[in-house]
C-alpha cells in the first residue's frame, strides 16, 4: 500500500513536491479529487455531507462571530518576505515537548469522526503516520484509542482529554493513553459545558446521545463499573452516565495537582486565551499551552485566536510551550502564528472535510495541501526552518511605516 | 399546562437546561419549531409575517445604517475567557432598582405587538412571567395594562410611558400603572415624533391610525374625556386625538420635576446617549437610564448604544442604574453590555419575532435560547453571576496588547 | 394646482408634515409612488431608466471607488442626540451669501436633465420653487436659463458655471444669469475636462454631442458668433464649437480677477478640496467654496468630500461660506455636514432619480422626503435650527470616549 | 496600418484623446468592442477565456488574500486635488534608468501569454511600440525575445529574467537580451519555486510542462547542450531539463556580482518588499527596485505591495530607482503609487486580459484606457507631470486632518 512506504521514519525532505505531484498528474489529463484550497473544500463539503454531520463540523457557537474573528484576525497580519537567502535545504521539523514533529503542525483532537466517514479516526491516523504529523486523539473519538495507536504505529500521538468529573474514570482513560503510547496529555478548559450551537439545536443533534463518540467510555473498566448493565443492554443508561461525568465545571487551578500526579509526560492546557491564566498554568507546573478557542465553537464574540497569542507567548514564552489553533487554515497562517510566538499549530476542520470526502486519501490530500503551501511559503518568505520565523517577518496590514507627511 | 408548571417563585437554577431539552428532544426525532439563532429566527419572520409588520417590527430610522451600526459596535468588543473556576453554580440572578431579575435580561418595551399575533402582550407577559423575566409594557400596547398586569400575575414587571402632551392622560396612566403593579416607569425620550422609517413609508403603514395600539388610551377615562364620542363610534377623532397628544416635543428637564412627583417607585430615562444627559438626568433624581436608541429606528447615522454606554457609565455610573438596549441580540451581547458597565440589557426585536412566529411557546423560546447562550458563555467565560463581569472580560477586536517589533 | 398653493412664499414651518400625509393617505390605500429611502429609489430608477441615461446619472470615474468613500466617510460619524429640549418650533432656514434657504439643503447643477425627463429643468424648478428651496442651475441645462428662471418665479435660484474658454461666452452667460436673477455664480473648477466615466464609455454615450443640454449655448449671441451656420442648419459644427470651449484647463488663479469683475455678487468655487485652494479663493474675495468632487464623477480614489471638510472648514470658515455636496442622501447627512461646519448642503442624484421617475411630483417627493427626515432628526438630536448643529453633536464611529483597561 | 502611424517618435500629446475618440464612436453607434473598467473587463475574460488559462491569469497564491490586500492598499490612499493650474499642457513622459517613459507605466513581465491568445507577446509588443510604453518581457515567453524584439523596433524594452540555475543558460539568455535590444534586466527574486496556486491545481495544468512558454529556452544553445535529443523528438526530457534549471533557490546577494558581471546596463530587482533587502541591493550596485509581491501570486497573506512601498523609498529612494507593480489597475492607482515614492509601475493582468479578448487591438485598448484615465487624472488633480506628484496629493481615508472635540 502506497500510504505504508510513505510511512518512512524520515520525514519528507520537501513537503513541496506534493504540487509538483499534482501539476505532472496533469500530463495525464488527471485532476484532484478534491480541492487545493480550504474554502472551496469546506463547500465541497456543504455539498455532499449530509447537514447534520456537516453542521456539527462546520458550525460554531452562537452566531459564529468567533470563528470569523478568527479568520480576520489572520488577514491583519501581513507577511514580509525576504529574498537572495539559500532556501533550497528547508528543514520544517521541530521537536514540542520532547516529541519530534516533522513540520510545526499537528492534527487537533476533533472527537466523533464517525459522523463524516466510517473509518473515522482510524483513517486521520493512517494518513496522520504516513507524514509522520502528530495526532491528537480527542477522547470521544469513534474508535478506542488503544486502536488509533495501532493503527498509527510508531508515528508520534498525543492524547486530549476531555477531564471528566469521575476521578476513576479520568485516571483510568489516562493510564490508558500512557500504556498505548500517548506522548503528551492536552486537557481542554473550555468544554466542560457544551456551548449553544445553533446548527446543532436546529438538528436537534447531538451524536452522543445516539452513543456515537464514546467508544473510549465504553471500553473503559472505571466508566462500566458505574453501569447496572452493558451500554448494548441499556444504552440509555449508558448516555445518561456519560453525560453525567463528561464535563466538570467545578474543576480549579488546584485540581492540577491531581492530574500532574497521573501522568509523568508533558501536559498542556488548551483553550488558554488570557495572559492570566497561562502563567497559573506555569506555576502549577504545566509544560505547554494551547491557545484556542476551540474553533469558535465555545463562545459567540470570544477573542480570536491569533489576537490571544502575544500577550500569552509575552506572559509565559520564556517558561511554557505556545501552541495555537482556531482559524488556521493556510500555510500562511502557520507562518504568522509562528511569527507571534507559536511553536507549532493545530489544524482541525479541514482534514474533517478531507475525511469526510475522501477518507484516509482526502485527509492526506489535505495535509500535504498545507505542508506543500507552509513549504513553499517559508522558502519564499526566505525562512528555511521554523526557527527563522520571528515577528520581523509580519507587518500590521494598516501600519505604513513610513508615513509621507500631508500638509 | 407545561409552561404553568415552570412559572415557579423560584429562578431556574440553571438556563442552560434548555440546550439539553433540545438535544434529547432530538432523540425522539423532534427538531425545534423555532431557529435558536436570531439572523434565521430574523429570516423565518420575514417568510412567515405579512410586509407590513414585517417592515414595522424589523424596520429602522432612514437607511437603517444605526441598526447595523448597534451590530457592529458589538463586534468590536471581544470576550477574553478565564478557566478552572469553580463555575458549578451560577447564580444569573440581580436586583435593578428594587425588582428581582433572575438574570440581568428584560423585555424591551414594543408597542402594537397585535400586529404579528392576536395575543400580543399577553402572551409575551405570560411566557415573561415562566422565566419571571422582568417585561417592560409599552404604553402603546395592544392591550390594556390591567390586563397585562393580570396575566403576569406576581411576575415582575415595569410600565414604559410615552409621556403625553396631555397632563390628565400622563397622570391617569401612571396612576393606572401603578395600581396594576408595574413596579417601575420608564420614560422613553427619544419618540416624542415618530421617525423617518422608509419601510412603513413604502406600505404607509402606521398600525395607530387603524386604531392598533390604542388600547390604554381607548381605556382611559383622562383620555375619552376629550372626545365628543366613544372611539367605537367616532373612530377617526379617537386617532386623531391620540396623533395629538401621544408625544410632546415641548418637553424639557423642568418636567421631570413633574413627573416625579407622580410617581414614588423608580424612574428610567430611556434613550440616554450623551453624558450630559445623564448628569441631568440623576441631578433631577432619576433612578436609571436606558441607554438606548430604539433599536435604531428614530435617528439614522445615529451613535451605536454600545458605544455610547462607557460614556454615560463614567459620568453616572457611581449615582444611577444604567441599562443598555439597541442590538443586543444573543448571550454573548449581554456579557459585553454588563463588562462595559450596564446593569441589565433589554431585549426586544427577538422576542417580537417569537411571538409573530409561535405566540407565547415563541416568546419562549426565544428568551429561553437567550439565557441559556447567556448562561452558558457566562460559565465558560469563567464568570458566576453577573457581578463577576467587568471590563477584564473584553478587548477591542483590533488591540493587540503586545504587538512583535518590526524593523 | 396643488403644487401652485404649496409655493407660499412662507417656508412650510414643519417639513416633517409630509410624512404623516404619506401615513395618512395609507388610509385610503394608497402607498407613495416613489420609494422613501435613497436606496431604493436609486434601485427603481436602475429598474426605469434607459441603460444610457441611468448610467451617465448614477455612473462615477473609474471604479467609482470615490462614490463609494462619500458614503463611507458619513457612516464614520455618528450622531449623538440630547434631549429633554423644547424642539416644538423647529425653524430650519438659514440665509446663504444674502440668499433665504428655507433649510440647509439646495439643489445641486446636475447637467442636461432632459436625458431622463422631457420637462427637465423646468419640472425642478417647479418643485424647488414650491418649497422655496434654492435650485443651482448648471450651465449644460436642457433649457435655457430663462426659462429655467420664468418658471421659478421669486424663488431663490444660483448659476453653476462651466467657466468656458471664450471670454465672450463666459461674459455673456454670466450677464444672461445676473439679468435672469441668479443671485449667486456657482464656478466648477473640477470639470474643464470630462473624467473617465466608464458607465458612459460602455455606452459611448455623451448627450452633449447630440446637442442635449446646449441650449444655453445655441441660444447664446457670443456662441452663435463663433458659428457660421446655425446649430439647426450644421449640428456637427456647432457641437465641434461647444467641445472646443467648454472647458478651460489653462485658468488660473489670476483669472478670478477677470470672474470677480463680472460678477457683482456672491462668488462660490465649487470643487475646492484642499485648505491651500480655499485659502487662494478667499484671498481672491471668492465668498464662498463648495467642498465637491462632482459625486465621484471625476477622480477615481479621490478624497471623500466629507473627510475634506474638515480642513477646509479650520482654514477658511472664518473667512468664507463652506458648502458642501458629494454623497448627501439622508438629512443626518445634512446634519453631520452642518456638524463639520458646513453651513449646508447640495443634494444631487437623489432628485434627479425622482424627476426621472416622476417627473415634477417625482422630484417633490424626494425633496419633501429629504426634508421631512431632516426636520424629523433634527428635532430628535435636540436641534431646533441649523445653528445648532455643532461638532459636540457628532463622534467617531470608532471613538470611544471612555475605554475600560484591560489587563 | 493605424498602429504604425500611431508609433511615432514623440509621445502622444495627450492620452485623454482615447476618451474622446470612444465618445465620437458614439455618433456611429459603436460602442467599444472591450470593457474600460478593470473589473469589468476580468469579468468579461471570466466568461469568454477557457477556464485554465483564466485561472492561471486571474488566479493568486492561496486564498488570495495577498490580491485582495493590494487592491484594499490603493483604497487606503485618497487623492486630493489642487485646482486653478494651468494643465492644459501635460507631459506624461519620464526617464527611467535611461530609458523613455511616455507615461510612468511600463507593461509587466508575464509569462506564456500564448495560453490566452495565439499571437501572445508579438501583439502585446506590438500595441506597446504604437504608443512606445516599455514593455518589460518575460523569460517564459511563448514567443522567442528576438522575435519580440523585432516586432518592437526601436520602442524601448526590458528584459525580465527568471535566473536559472544552470551558469551557461543564465548568460546565454542575457546576451541575447542584449544583442536584442533589450534596454535593462529585470531580475525577479521571488519566483525560485512556484507558489500553491489552488486554481491551478485544481486544474493540473501547468503550461510549461506541455512546453507552453519554453521559447526562449529551446531556442537557446547553452539549454540545448544539455539535451541528448531535440525538444520536439524528445519533449519530455526537454521539460524535465528545464523544471531542473528553471529557479534556483540557493541564490544569494553574493551571486549579484556575477549577475553584475553579466550586464552592463541597469539592473532592476523584482520582488523587493523589504527596506533592508532594497538596502542590500543597492550595496550591491543594483540600480532599481520593483516593489511587487507577483501580483499576489506567490506568498498568500503577503505585505500590499503599495503597503511595502513607502518603506523601501525611505530606505533607497536616494540611492535607486523605486518601481511598484501589484495591484495597479487605473490611473489614480498611477498616481497614489508616485506619490509614495514609485518612478513608474507595472501594469500586468489587465492588459493580458486585453490580449485575451481582442489581441493586438485589445492590448492596445486597455492600455490607452489607463493612460488616458491617468492623463485626465492628472490634470484634474492639477499635476502636469510626474514630477509635480508628491506625498502631499494624498490622504489616508481614515486621517481626518482636523477634528472637531466633542465633549
Amino acid at each position: 500500500m502506497a500510504e505504508t512506504t510513505e510511512a518512512a521514519p524520515t520525514p519528507p525532505p520537501a513537503f513541496a513536491n506534493y504540487q509538483n505531484e499534482i501539476y505532472l498528474s496533469g500530463l495525464a489529463d488527471q485532476v484532484p479529487d478534491l480541492p487545493c484550497e480550504p474554502g472551496r473544500l469546506e463547500d465541497l463539503a456543504r455539498e455532499r455531507f449530509a447537514p447534520e454531520p456537516f453542521g456539527y463540523v462546520a458550525g460554531s457557537a452562537g452566531t459564529e462571530g468567533t470563528a470569523r474573528a478568527n479568520r480576520a484576525a489572520f488577514d491583519r497580519w501581513r507577511i514580509v518576505p525576504r529574498f537572495l537567502r539559500d532556501v533550497s535545504e528547508r528543514d520544517l521539523s521541530t521537536t514540542i515537548l520532547g516529541t519530534p514533529f516533522p513540520a510545526p503542525v499537528a492534527l487537533a483532537p476533533v472527537g466523533v469522526q464517525g459522523i463524516v466517514h466510517p473509518e473515522a479516526e482510524l483513517a486521520v491516523a493512517r494518513a496522520a503516520a504516513g507524514l509522520r504529523l502528530p495526532m491528537v486523539l480527542s477522547t470521544v473519538s469513534s474508535y478506542r484509542l488503544e486502536e488509533v495507536a495501532e493503527v498509527g504505529g510508531d508515528s508520534p500521538r498525543w492524547f486530549q482529554l476531555y477531564w471528566p468529573r469521575d476521578h476513576d474514570v479520568a485516571a483510568s482513560l489516562i493510564a490508558r493513553a500512557k500504556a498505548a503510547g500517548f506522548a503528551a496529555l492536552v486537557v481542554t478548559l473550555d468544554t466542560f459545558v457544551l456551548a449553544w450551537r445553533p446548527r446543532d439545536l436546529a438538528h436537534a443533534y447531538l451524536p452522543f446521545l445516539h452513543r456515537m463518540g464514546l467508544a473510549n467510555y465504553e471500553s473503559d473498566p472505571a466508566f462500566l463499573a458505574g453501569l447496572a448493565k452493558s451500554p448494548d443492554e441499556d444504552p440509555g443508561s449508558a448516555v445518561l452516565h456519560w453525560l453525567s461525568m463528561f464535563g466538570d465545571p467545578t474543576k480549579t487551578w488546584d485540581d492540577l495537582v491531581w492530574l500532574r500526579e497521573q501522568w509523568d509526560g508533558p501536559i498542556l492546557l488548551k483553550g488558554v486565551l488570557h495572559p492570566d491564566d497561562a502563567r497559573r498554568a506555569a506555576d502549577a507546573g504545566i509544560d505547554g499551552v494551547v491557545v484556542s478557542n476551540h474553533g469558535g465553537r465555545q463562545i459567540d464574540g470570544e477573542i480570536a485566536s491569533l489576537d490571544a497569542l502575544p500577550a500569552v507567548v509575552e506572559a509565559v514564552g520564556d517558561r511554557m510551550t505556545v501552541l495555537l489553533d482556531s482559524g488556521v487554515r493556510t500555510g500562511s497562517d502557520v507562518i504568522k502564528a509562528l511569527a507571534l510566538g507559536a511553536k507549532a499549530v493545530l489544524i482541525g476542520r479541514p482534514y474533517v472535510y478531507g475525511l469526510g470526502l475522501g477518507g484516509e486519501d482526502g485527509v492526506r490530500h489535505v495535509l500535504r495541501s498545507l505542508l506543500a503551501e507552509l513549504d513553499l511559503s517559508m522558502a519564499l518568505a526566505g525562512c528555511r526552518r521554523p526557527g527563522d520565523i520571528g515577528p520581523e517577518v509580519l507587518r500590521r496590514a494598516d501600519d505604513l511605516g513610513v508615513v509621507p507627511s500631508s500638509s
